[in-house]
């Protein structure tokens, strides 16, 4: 059985992936091809090989996603039940990196380590007088947008800080609020909003200019689901004036984010940089992901993170 | 009854006095009164009164202190006893933003927030580059120097994030490792070791070079109890040749920290300047407890805080 491994993982993910397969699977690529006939002998796929690829191979039956994003791919879903082909995605695999890192962001500006850090660089003694700019995250009230895995996971690591958490989803088993309107009547409320929801036209430009104006001036907003959950304008408008007490960005609607973006000396504001979801150990633990995967698929159980339509 | 009031609160702590005690309740000095005449005249005192006056006066019967730590007082307590003066102090008062600062020096480190920080301030996007140099705080092992308010809150807060915490503490109710020895064979495991004891004969330079050098290159050490804890020589080195991943100091044995103190350039270090007792409330906070203890006073009840000796 032949695997194409678009994925460019490390030397210990590569010996991960080769030590553990049974001695009938045949690795290809390992993220060095670009060919397509090299891929369309192979039955399975980890990694996000270019879609054209995926329409035209008569051998494909298992692409495991290199991500937790399914674009462009959620879009052929129907053609692959057509003709067979199982799409699985990274399913919780960021949960807890992410998780961490939002906890992070908002730690740092309650306590003011962002202004220690700097502080630090040019040798400034500042105590006692920041002690009086700090503040607590304890028994705060949150608002979580997307009670996914990443969602669940903050409000797990928040127990421990008597946080009041309010999910906001559409689905009715994870939504305490369900819609904009439930939502606007409670923002005015939250010490804390924490974006974690994926793409799509309902949480496209959620945080517009009217909903951001809700928040309490001492509210803290972090973002790590997509950039265009807000108004990036509006944000960094209400940053610099003091209508909002800080911000946490790890995705922006700008990836790099240029040299001239506000953002950058935006106060107030942490940039996490889209490395929210990252750990030294993340592409072993990929391959780790696939090889678990892969033994289900070989012992005809159902896949994890499997890809269904709607 | 004469309440001198040593401590300079601000204007909301000092509403608060003024508001809530009884009407019979005179208010002395309000941190702008250093006579002596003044303060001999007061029966309770609150905040940290020359050590002189606390011995010289015929009227003072309750000493409430502006502090948790309670020195030079202590030493005189068989006097007090004799005297019929009971001393207290901010028990409890700086538990949670401590804890927090400690949370967020600890998941500052874990995920680069330090280094992202200083790359905002150059406007350098170092993504994906930094996700493989980040770390998690789940699941990790912590040994914390202290079972008292301090530790038990921090070990509170890490439940979120299922970490293995271990006590070391000499009193046998909240101490899994109780003698040097335990702790020593304990150290090599540990993944976060955080300090939060008072300073005695028993903890000043426990984490000396030789017991330092138990700890694992991975490892991150914390310090928010006394600075006189650890070899801070031995421990910039170790930061410098990456024999330990990173530090959070809050303490340190000078302070303000010289401008000439390798502290100030010392990598994978967090300097928190003694800042992690801070809130913006603090002092509203500290004329509430008073108030709290003021109203035990007033009723008999036992007040809270009771300095004993050993």
């Amino acid at each position: 059985m032949k695997i194409f491994v678009q994925i460019k993982l490390d030397d210990e993910g590569n010996d991960i992936l080769r030590s553990r397969l049974p001695d009938d699977a045949e690795l290809v690529g390992l993220g060095e091809d670009r060919e397509y006939e090299n891929f369309s002998e192979c039955g399975i796929a980890f990694g996000n090989v270019p879609l054209p690829w995926t329409l035209r191979s008569p051998n494909l039956r298992w692409l495991q996603l290199n991500s937790v994003g399914t674009d462009p791919y959620y879009g052929e879903l129907p053609r692959y039940a057509e003709r067979g082909i199982i799409l699985t995605h990274l399913k919780d695999f960021f949960g807890v990196p992410v998780a961490e890192t939002a906890l992070a962001g908002i730690m740092a500006l309650k306590r003011g380590l962002d202004k220690l850090v700097r502080r630090q660089e040019l040798g400034q003694w500042v105590s006692p007088g920041i002690r009086y700019e700090l503040n607590l995250l304890s028994r705060s009230k949150a608002i979580i947008l997307g009670g996914g895995c990443i969602g669940r996971t903050i409000k797990k690591m928040l127990g421990g800080f008597d946080v009041d958490v309010l999910f906001y989803d559409k689905a009715p088993e994870s939504g305490d609020l369900r819609t904009a309107d439930q939502l606007d009547r409670e923002l005015p409320d939250a010490d804390l909003v924490i974006g974690c929801l994926p793409e799509n036209e309902r949480t496209r430009n959620l945080l517009n200019r009217d909903r951001l104006a809700l928040l309490r001036r001492n509210a803290i907003l972090v973002n790590v689901g997509r950039g265009s959950l807000l108004d990036e304008t509006a944000l960094v408008e209400m940053l610099e004036n003091g209508a909002l007490a800080g911000a946490v960005l790890d995705v922006s609607a700008r990836e790099p984010i240029p040299r001239e973006d506000p953002f950058w000396k935006c106060r107030n504001l942490i940039l996490t940089q889209h490395s929210a979801g990252g750990t030294t150990d993340e592409l072993p633990r990929m391959a780790r992901f696939f090889l678990e995967n892969f033994q289900r698929y070989h012992t005809g159980e159902t896949l994890f993170g499997i890809v269904r339509g709607v």
